[in-house]
């Protein structure tokens, strides 16, 4: 991984490493198992916003309203106590699932968002000093900007300044740890970093970083495109906190992971407590050593959990090395396409390190057309992608772009669709 | 109502007045439109921990997952934008199901736990200056206490002293009004109340109260329990802040509703912000003008809103006047029946006022066994019911008792075969 004085400006992993190639392909018949690709004629290239479920898991979703419905961890009949029974199973599993060593680090959430926000919440607001600084990239998706922002607005309404300290993306759009490792100061207490970017689909490891980041700095890495596309390990990352997507790892909405390290635990305090929460709450106040508890209150998201846990089967049943190898022949076979095309433009990513494979994300433009023109034309043809600013808040940086992301339900056959498609648009246009 | 200064102590409003007899029952073939309980020997009699679902419901959580799974309020294609359409007409539809002016005030959140929360972090995190004081009921759900505790401890840490004020609950298990309305001072700013006890089955409207509260003391109700059994008007009950749990109104789990009152609006800051809230992200920081954005990040729970959309069509389909009666027979067959059995003790609620009615919600013990162990044998014999301390957190309060609730689906029978097992177990006790 490069030596501390001397690394490469993109660390090249093992797994990155690896050549692409149509034989890392799974079969075209993945796409049977999701039911909503069965009888459509578009072709969902959008799967970096939210993933089709697969039908292992609409099964879950409707089994939980249609035959057992109940409330967890509250009744002590059947219906109940079997489900709370699942809901611990689902998190024995997440845990062996992302590397967690502890099952008691898996905090079920809302979604990825309320995740980020729980750490800014339940560990920023008590545990920064004035003059404390966190580090942040402000290309990020906004889930892991605006929670810092609010964190820092609230403080400062206290009287309490803590610094927002601002980091560089590269041309491929990964996090720049030259940057990084300048703007390091002795009062860093976290820092946040994107594992895939959700519109440069770059991955960033911050492996060469790693031995030079202060053990007091905690880390959060934002894994919502990350989980469930390829392998992801928080242990392996050094991560403090992790925040997952479950409508992007093949579940149901309305579901996401915080993964707190266990180090973390006697610094939290209780995040949206409630009914679940009645274990943390003492004469003096809150007992913090109640995890996962402390950070989950009320009636979960039972069937949004479960169908996790489902999800969780169906992708280990394909591999994730399987999964990610699909989606990185596939951005591969995308980028070569789209280079062959006049007027096509890269945003950051994979493309501009001359190679030829990537993790499921690219994003480009095409001159003469905006994005959302472009869009639009594509979705007429069928194709279903993203198109804007992709919820990325600062001004100055990307020009408004296409986004295709692919998972294990797109075929070859899509993506060279889809470039023939662009391909005649641009020559339209010229 | 009663004037502020003759009032009775108990309030009775024109719907509860209303006598309640079999006639007020809705047909048993109600209950074959809930496929959980089509093929199943147990009766549920658990209703306020959550709802069974409808048929339609099970079919919308199941359709967006099998026919057409996309993210909302990000695509610019038509998966996309009908999803974006249908969450806003379940916006509307739900602000006109509650009583609300404006679609603008109704929020969705994860669930009721997370509304409450959201009114303490949104609200009362930078709204609260030192000494200002809270109004609340420590014999409440955790989920109506927990906030403003962590609250008050949070604010505590920056130097600021909130008060929480506790008042009393009538032998009847309401809001005692006239306590409430003796502790009242120049430092109230908000005085929150369960609109139906989630333990005692008991309303409160406040009704008599309402004219000595002044205007600038914020009303939080929490309608969890009240939400989808009985008619709520939030503008009727005065309520600047509303928290309702959808999957407690035959919705899916993971989606409630907060209703905040425009006037409220220019008070808040951003809840969990992320991905759907750069609308409100500025230069200079949040803009709190923009409703309900400002209170809603990331990607909502899309199944768990439809869900809401189809449960509220369902609710309005047999009237929400025809559901409380329903509900109001069977609660008052219920008391009647268990009043007869030696043994039982009620805890507070309508069986204490000498009514033969109430909301769907009894809660009693019964001499020679614990509640735990009672409900363990009502378990064996079919009957699914809530028993333990029901989330209520103070000591020196309730004992351990059985609960008892009811929907649409409950039948006369069902309560006359529970009354029975438990006349024969108090026999065998004795």
């Amino acid at each position: 991984m490069g030596s501390p004085l001397r690394r490469p400006e993109y660390p090249v992993l093992a797994a990155e490493a690896a050549a692409s190639s149509a034989s890392d392909l799974l079969p075209a018949s993945v796409r049977t198992s999701f039911p909503a690709l069965a009888d459509t004629a578009e072709t969902y290239l959008d799967s970096a916003a939210t993933t089709q479920k697969p039908r292992a898991v609409v099964e879950t979703v409707r089994d939980y309203h249609a035959v057992a419905t109940a409330n967890a961890a509250r009744g002590t009949y059947p219906w109940s106590t079997a489900l709370t029974q699942r809901i611990a199973a689902v998190r024995a599993r997440a845990a062996q699932f992302l590397g967690a060593a502890h099952p008691d680090e898996i905090v079920f959430t809302g979604g990825a968002t309320a995740a980020l926000n729980a750490v800014a919440l339940s560990w920023g607001l008590t545990a920064l000093r004035d003059g404390d600084e966190i580090m942040y990239s402000p290309r990020d998706h906004v889930a892991n900007i605006a929670p810092w922002l609010l964190l820092r607005d609230t403080l400062g309404r206290f009287g309490r300044r803590i610094e927002l300290v601002p980091y560089r993306v590269t041309a491929a759009g990964r996090a720049d740890t030259t940057d990084i490792a300048g703007k390091l100061s002795p009062r860093t207490r976290l820092l946040t970093v994107t594992h895939l970017h959700h519109v440069y689909g770059a991955l960033n490891t911050l492996a060469e970083l790693r031995d030079r980041l202060p053990e007091r700095v905690l880390l959060c890495v934002d894994c919502s495109q990350s989980g469930g596309h390829i392998p992801v390990d928080v242990a392996a990352l050094g991560a403090d906190f992790a925040a997952f997507a479950a409508h992007k790892m093949f579940a149901a909405p309305g579901t996401g992971i915080l993964y707190c390290r266990r180090r973390t635990h006697t610094e939290l305090r209780p995040f949206l407590p409630g009914g679940t929460t009645d274990a943390v709450l003492t004469a003096a106040g809150f007992d913090s050593g109640v995890m996962p508890g402390l950070l989950e209150g009320g009636t979960p998201n039972i069937p949004g959990i479960l169908s996790l846990g489902t999800a969780l089967e169906v992708l280990d049943s394909y591999g994730m090395s399987a999964v990610a190898a699909h989606n990185r022949a596939l951005t591969g076979r995308l980028i070569r396409g789209l280079r062959a095309v006049p007027g096509v433009d890269f945003l950051p990513g994979p493309a501009h390190e001359r190679r030829d494979d990537g993790y499921g994300i690219v994003s480009f433009t095409l001159a003469g057309i905006s994005a959302a023109d472009l869009g639009f034309i594509l979705a007429e043809y069928g194709f279903l992608v993203r198109t804007g600013a992709h919820c990325v808040p600062t001004d100055g940086g990307d020009p408004e772009s296409v986004r295709v992301s692919t998972h294990i339900y797109t075929c070859l056959d899509d993506i060279d669709r889809f470039v023939d498609c662009v391909r005649t648009l641009a020559e339209e246009l010229q």
